[in-house]
């Protein structure tokens, strides 16, 4: 390493220890902060962000990162110095193409169109939030325009979240497996087979839902020395370091699905943060590759190894430990059958593994063309309605459970949701190499044992950090390219069953 | 408010939003963190530190200050505005006073004396610390230069905690006090009468403890709308902002005192905070006038409310009705004799209100000693121990609950001390004051309703935040300058009446 290399990473640290310190500002106005301190809360992080971004996007970084470059001598393109640089490097490029009145613009019109949504949402007024959401297009595209791109102005905005990803690819992807998806559903309805998941709507005292839930994690391999977990309304997980990345759970009383299935998907992702080398901890690749990659782990973690069969042959016995009245006699099947029914609803954060995919792709195609010019923010409302009777073969009955039901494009955050589907279509590609190199792997599970899973994810994903982008990890781990066949071959095989199908 | 100011301001704004976030990653060290974030924690701790450090003792500040100055155009002493430059401008002078090289060279010592005097209280070796504290002490004098003083270097060490005081006040004050204090002590001792503190000796489950001791600081008026209480193994109070002030609890399952009378004292401490008024919260100046002040707050709810007779006459039966079987026969008398036994001990933070302020005298001595040159720390065991036995009439047995107790010496905190024994005095000042005001406040206490006390420590004390010096609000309130008469007439009448004396 030399002397660049180090004032450089000398640099980027103070940056970095700015943003920790602004995510602890948020972990805590979410789980610890009292009403009272919403006010002074918001200013801090204000101040907090402004001063992080003013240093990153300062020529200062632009110096150091080319004197380090220069310093590098043709370092391997795996090695923690090449990816640093070239990782960061894309970052400072996105981040100084912005110019600051866009970047104001932009704070001011999420945070009131927020408000607006909030409104618009609890009373059922589209119109309402219309004005708001067109502003925020608007500025997306204003975004994009400076971001630059080739094909699509969406490909600019995919990239906060999903570096390297395109518009046309997404939609490939996503076409290829929407037919079937549709059909699945449809077949599934047809069926005759009726799925009731009665038994996991009983009175669970939350004190016995969350010991049993953690101690679940705990056996999947979360580390509760490097974690914790405390109660959200919105769930979410937080990476400080690799020695401290924690977890938030909400609780139901009367539905056991939302605590449990939710502690499993928070703590995939904290694995994630919990594996990353120590070499790279603490510096800005030091953190999951991608928000795909992400909810890949948490979708791996909470639907295929926790929505299997072979693991609640091991973990259905602890649970009627804990809740013998409302579970003792449950059996197994009836068990497994109950946690995976599938039940199109109208609301994405309830949809069931079968159905999942179809809430992301009406989303994709609605805000691409949203961009691309194509939809008016007028239309929404009445396209969002067309194609959810197109794939699902029901109509939203208001606004409020259709078009309106998600925060994301009130908060400026357009070009997200794919990483949803993504991540779905990955954790399937990812957990069928893992069999490959250790078939035991199922027999492990289903004996209770996760670490052989935990180590293959940790050596071939989650040491890496950001130092590849979700392609590369996946091409270095597949051989190939992220594809949907995997994903829709695994539904079709465990709800074909489910459903005689 | 002139542009100037406006601008001052808002570039003090981003200094102490800075400030806050620090506040926050150490509430979270000592409430949440597991252990694994101990490393990173203390990097970003040390950057944000650094870079609040950098922003004001920059040349701009100055500037700014100097601008808002000549724009102030004769506003009152006690208007905000004239406060704030007042206040802010001593804060940058005494900050701009200390070399880089030295403030460096302090953090590097504290840092590593803590270590060592951990293990030195642990091992009773008093040999291995010495080295560690005499680079403490001499590192205190030079910062005592820089920071310049007339009369004793003490005198500029005690301005970090207490601004205004000086080390001839003190001496006087506590001289002031002394002989009665010894007096007193020996007086119980030979009284004959006996008091027992058993009835607090019992198993008292903590989860009952936490809701009767929150119940009564609610009903102080601790508002947990702007506030909330959590575990931690050292005690404490950290506000973000008039709506945010916290406080944490340590449980001792078979004691009831420490986390009874602990709540009461934090939840002094917060209540301060969250009286500040509006037209400063944010600023510089919006939070406690001092540590002496501060501490005569939480003393004033610990010992003049939680520990007198009438205040247990509305209590005691709350209490009762937690803990039935260990307290449902005791009656009112016994009870507030167990609180209120005294019993000399070896240790500082186990003390009495009649032997606290001894405790502080024996320290104030010895460490003011030091930084004068009187005497060397070889010598400070034996000191130590001379003095405890003129003063208590016995000698430690150990250094490790003798001259080895505290944390604060290892931690550089030379001068501290007397913000204790200060904030006795003036809590019985102040609450002579009150009554002095309103004579009903008695026997509403007796009811439960704080209320009067409580708005007339708001209105005299709490809203001024840091505009006055502890000197100034005594002078405004009592027409006079901090004294012990008050004090340990108080403590003559409460415990000659305990003990027949």
């Amino acid at each position: 390493m030399g002397e660049h290399y180090r004032q450089l990473v000398e640099h980027l640290n103070e940056i970095y220890h700015i943003n920790r310190a602004t995510s602890l500002l948020r972990w805590d106005q979410q789980v610890s902060m009292p009403p009272g301190g919403a006010h002074a809360r918001a200013g801090v992080i204000a101040t907090l962000s402004r001063l992080e971004h003013e240093r990153f996007t300062s020529p200062q970084t632009a110096d150091l990162l080319a004197a380090a470059q220069a310093e590098l001598n043709g370092a391997a393109y795996d090695s923690d110095e090449a990816s640093m640089l070239r990782v960061v490097g894309q970052d400072y490029d996105r981040a100084t193409r912005l110019p600051a009145e866009l970047v104001a613009d932009y704070a001011e019109a999420t945070a009131s169109a927020h408000k607006i949504w909030t409104h618009a949402r609890q009373t059922n007024d589209f119109a309402a939030f219309e004005p708001a959401l067109e502003r925020i297009v608007d500025l997306a595209l204003r975004r994009a325009d400076q971001w630059g791109y080739t094909d699509h102005p969406y490909d600019a905005l995919m990239q906060q979240y999903e570096r390297g990803m395109t518009t046309a690819r997404v939609r490939e992807l996503f076409d290829g497996h929407k037919p079937q998806l549709v059909a699945l559903i449809a077949a599934i309805k047809d069926s005759g087979v009726t799925v009731s998941d009665a038994i996991l709507r009983q009175r669970f005292p939350i004190d016995q839902q969350n010991t049993v839930a953690l101690k679940i994690v705990e056996a999947f391999g979360y580390d509760f020395k490097r974690g914790r977990q405390d109660v959200a309304v919105h769930p979410f997980a937080m990476r400080f370091s690799r020695g401290d990345a924690r977890i938030t759970t909400r609780f139901t009383e009367d539905y056991l699905p939302p605590a449990l299935f939710g502690t499993f998907h928070e703590g995939g992702h904290a694995m994630y943060e919990q594996g990353i080398s120590e070499t790279i901890d603490g510096t800005m690749i030091g953190c999951g590759a991608s928000l795909g990659m992400h909810e890949s782990q948490s979708r791996l973690w909470e639907n295929l190894v926790g929505r299997s069969r072979g693991f609640w042959g091991w973990a259905l016995p602890q649970l009627q430990a804990a809740f013998p009245d409302q579970l003792g006699s449950v059996d197994l099947e009836t068990f497994y059958r109950a946690i995976n029914a599938v039940q199109p609803s109208y609301i994405r954060v309830e949809a069931d593994e079968a159905t999942y995919n179809l809430h992301i792709m009406l989303r994709f195609e609605l805000e691409s063309d949203l961009v691309a010019g194509k939809l008016k923010v007028a239309d929404l409302p009445r396209e969002w309605n067309a194609r959810f009777e197109a794939y699902f073969g029901m109509t939203p009955p208001t606004d409020t459970v259709g078009v309106l039901q998600d925060v994301h494009w009130s908060s400026g955050l357009i070009g997200y949701f794919p990483t949803y589907a993504l991540g779905n279509l990955l954790s399937v590609q990812f957990y069928n190499e893992a069999i490959k190199a250790h078939p035991t792997i199922p027999a492990e599970i289903a004996a209770g044992k996760f670490d052989t899973l935990l180590n293959w994810l940790c050596v071939h994903i989650y040491q890496h950090g950001r130092k590849f982008t979700a392609q590369e990890l996946t091409e270095r781990i597949t051989g190939g390219a992220i594809r949907s066949e995997d994903y829709i071959q695994y539904l079709q095989t465990k709800f074909g069953d489910l459903y005689n199908l």
